[in-house]
């Protein structure tokens, strides 16, 4: 696929569900994703891979057992593999996911949070 | 290394010189990567990895050999592995490099744009 510019802004006009991770774009076997996200997550944790958070816009707080990270607007946060953890947002909050393809967004805990992979906007 | 807040904007406050990437983060054998460039670089390619552009502040345009795109703040690009490429700004901008730990700026080309490896700040 040849190079093309992705507007983050313009992609996250194109969905309205949270927590619920949309593909803009891969790069080797890792993928771009977007998720507006409003609530609290689960807890969980991913056994083969760190994860990245990047706040686009609003705020989001990941709790760990033993504290807890603010991201606002600008700010970002790698979590370590097997970390468990959980992401929660007072008010709609978009967020942009770095991470291996294939990474499931509930990663150990499963539930009806659990989101459709691969899904491209 | 425990998870922790990192602000873009306060990184970028750090540094002032131009076509230096410095990294910020790490992910996996992945390094999250900002840099201010202004003028023109050398055109080169990346024979093993892909590598992506997101613009933080400014405009970035990349020039492939048969087109160009142009890169607004809040806007992305993958370059693919192999694709010869040379990126420039008009004026100041801030980008952010998401790539493979030891990727080299200049690729393939070297030169005196060469910058140093894995410098964090």
């Amino acid at each position: 696929m040849a190079a093309h510019s992705i507007n983050i802004t313009e992609k996250f006009k194109l969905f309205s569900d949270n927590w619920s991770p949309k593909v803009i774009a891969e790069m080797n076997d890792y993928q771009f994703k977007l998720a507006k996200v409003e609530g609290e997550f689960v807890w969980h944790s991913h056994d083969d891979t760190d994860e990245t958070f990047i706040v686009i816009d609003g705020e989001l707080t990941i709790e760990f057992r033993d504290r807890h990270v603010v991201l606002k607007k600008g700010e970002m946060v790698v979590v370590p593999r097997s970390v468990e953890h959980k992401p929660s947002a007072e008010d709609e909050c978009q967020i942009m996911l770095i991470e291996p393809k294939g990474v499931v967004n509930t990663g150990d805990s499963g539930g009806e949070l659990t989101a459709e992979n691969d899904v491209w906007i």
